[in-house]
């Protein structure tokens, strides 16, 4: 008889394990960019248009993730909406270069390959991301860049566009600015980027990252880089381990000044810090961004899941566009601190 | 009485401390790159050649660190060695892509600052570690890429060369042979790569890290890149963290397949184990290279130099260029397993 209670109990664990896994809920995590957003210098027009844009990308990926689809696919599709979007520096609202060009970055990893795929100074491809995810899946390597990166993912068939696709006024009126600016420069140190309104204009990124209902785990990010940008310049979006990074057990996409996500190789120092240091998500990217990033002296934010749904979205600028959503419905859509 | 003794006691200890610490020792590591380099594959003059430019370039960043040169200045100095030297596919040496050029990637890391400075797909600079320093130096980015890489490693007084400086008859052929091969292959997969022979004639780096007399650690590498590459491929050579990086814990210079290397973010990994999982530099250096690389697929080395004057430079191919010296004169320059 107590046979048969203790094989009716291991029956009853073994089949609320089995369904718990099944119905391990997922997380999606987005951002839009890091800077000296604040409420008084925005209408209520552009503030709506942001929380639209910003709920338009969640939804598009929650479908995926609720479908049963993969982390991947889904940071992917989320970014792509930003990319879409005039309102984010990236894709059709990136940023102009020096020589009035647009040159795209973007990265994707998938935690639980460490597959990775990146982009940096394209200028033809609709949407980078994709042209990232091909990188990824149909070439031998990780990163490539300029007009081979372009050849690459047209022959892959990613949407080719005019570079005119582009242009946006602001973005245009933006480069002006900066222009303006550096002319009045009385020297090459860089007092215009220590301006964090200045900076403000000249940076911002979007990027996704999201724990699927198996628990695998995928970063996306994708930026129009820097206003004004001369010589090549590459950020920390496109470079794995800095801007973007997944692995089993956290996915993290950044944003904010570049060149100090790159020396401090942001995203792999908090996977570390977590896996090595035993620290949380929490303590592990408040330590990076609200410690370690502003003593170097820069600033930013980013984006970050765990296996178990924790979420971390710190930043050290006066605001990030951001939110999440949880497969319980559960969705919180920002903007300021 | 017993006060006096104490306080010469205290002198004493000062003393010994201060003295130590300006005695303290120096320590500098070089790799030529990793592959399929087998005895029965070298002719006694080659290794005769390859042994004196490794010796060379020891000497180089040996003269400087003795005279109270930085971890910095030294790196740097025994790279150009390696670079000048056509041995080597870095600088005079380096392979060609595709389309018959040469384009060249550069990184440096200062430990103490965490300062950082890169370039990709170059093809005009002599010395591609003197852009990526200019960079560092003299910029507010930390990596540029292509042509305005070039032009700003010019304006700042870097060493310019016609693109035929780095014609080597023995690399050319390399290229014929490679594309031969992939004219042969059945289909698309990396089958080519993943026969070690074809592999070592497509890789190939140089490094140096070291730490200096006042316990500075840097890190510097340098490479033509992969033979055949088409696309704009940027490897790891260039990318702070994964193939090149240094803290003030240790300074890590990679060798090898450069995706691989990109994926397992290699050189903070190794760092980030030391610093938050308390692993020695061997322990770390074995893990990664020995374990984590060939279980994705992918092989190399590296070299690397902790606080303490600790030398790693694992491999899992057959050969590594490799040596290192230190202060006392001791002096170790390999070839083979």
């Amino acid at each position: 008889m107590r046979k048969i209670q203790m094989l009716a109990l291991v029956c009853i664990l073994a089949i609320s394990a089995f369904s718990q896994h099944n119905q391990k809920g997922f997380t999606l995590v987005i951002h839009g960019g890091a800077g000296t957003i604040l409420k008084k210098n925005m209408t209520p027009e552009r503030e709506k248009a942001y929380l639209a844009a910003l709920d338009s990308a969640l939804q598009t990926g929650y479908k995926i993730l609720e479908a049963g689809g993969s982390a991947l696919e889904a940071v992917q599709a989320t970014v792509m909406v930003m990319e879409n979007s005039p309102l984010f520096n990236a894709g059709k609202g990136a940023v102009f270069t020096n020589e009035g060009k647009n040159e795209l970055d973007a990265a994707i990893m998938d935690g639980f390959t460490l597959k990775a795929g990146s982009v940096a100074g394209i200028t033809t491809i609709k949407n980078p991301i994709t042209a990232a995810r091909a990188v990824m899946d149909k070439s031998e390597h990780v990163m490539m860049s300029g007009k081979g990166a372009d050849q690459f993912a047209a022959q892959q068939g990613c949407e080719v566009v005019d570079p005119s696709y582009f242009y946006t006024e602001d973005r245009f009126r933006g480069l002006q600015r900066a222009k303006e600016r550096d002319a009045n420069k009385v020297d090459s140190s860089n007092a215009g980027l220590r301006n964090p309104m200045h900076r403000d204009e000249k940076y911002g990124t979007v990027g996704a990252v999201a724990v699927d209902k198996q628990g695998r785990l995928a970063a996306a990010t994708s930026t129009g880089g820097m206003t004004n940008k001369k010589w090549g310049r590459i950020g920390d979006a496109p470079i794995i381990g800095s801007g973007t990074y997944a692995n089993q057990q956290v996915a993290i996409s950044c944003t904010g000044w570049g060149e100090y996500f790159i020396r401090l190789v942001m995203a792999k120092s908090i996977a570390d810090r977590m896996e090595f240091g035993k620290q949380s998500l929490k303590d592990a990217a408040n330590q990076l961004i609200m410690i370690e990033l502003p003593r170097l002296g820069g600033d930013g934010g980013l984006v970050a899941v765990d296996k178990n749904g924790n979420v971390a979205m710190p930043f050290c600028t006066e605001g990030m566009y951001r939110g999440y959503i949880r497969s319980n419905g559960q969705k919180e859509i920002l903007i300021y601190k």
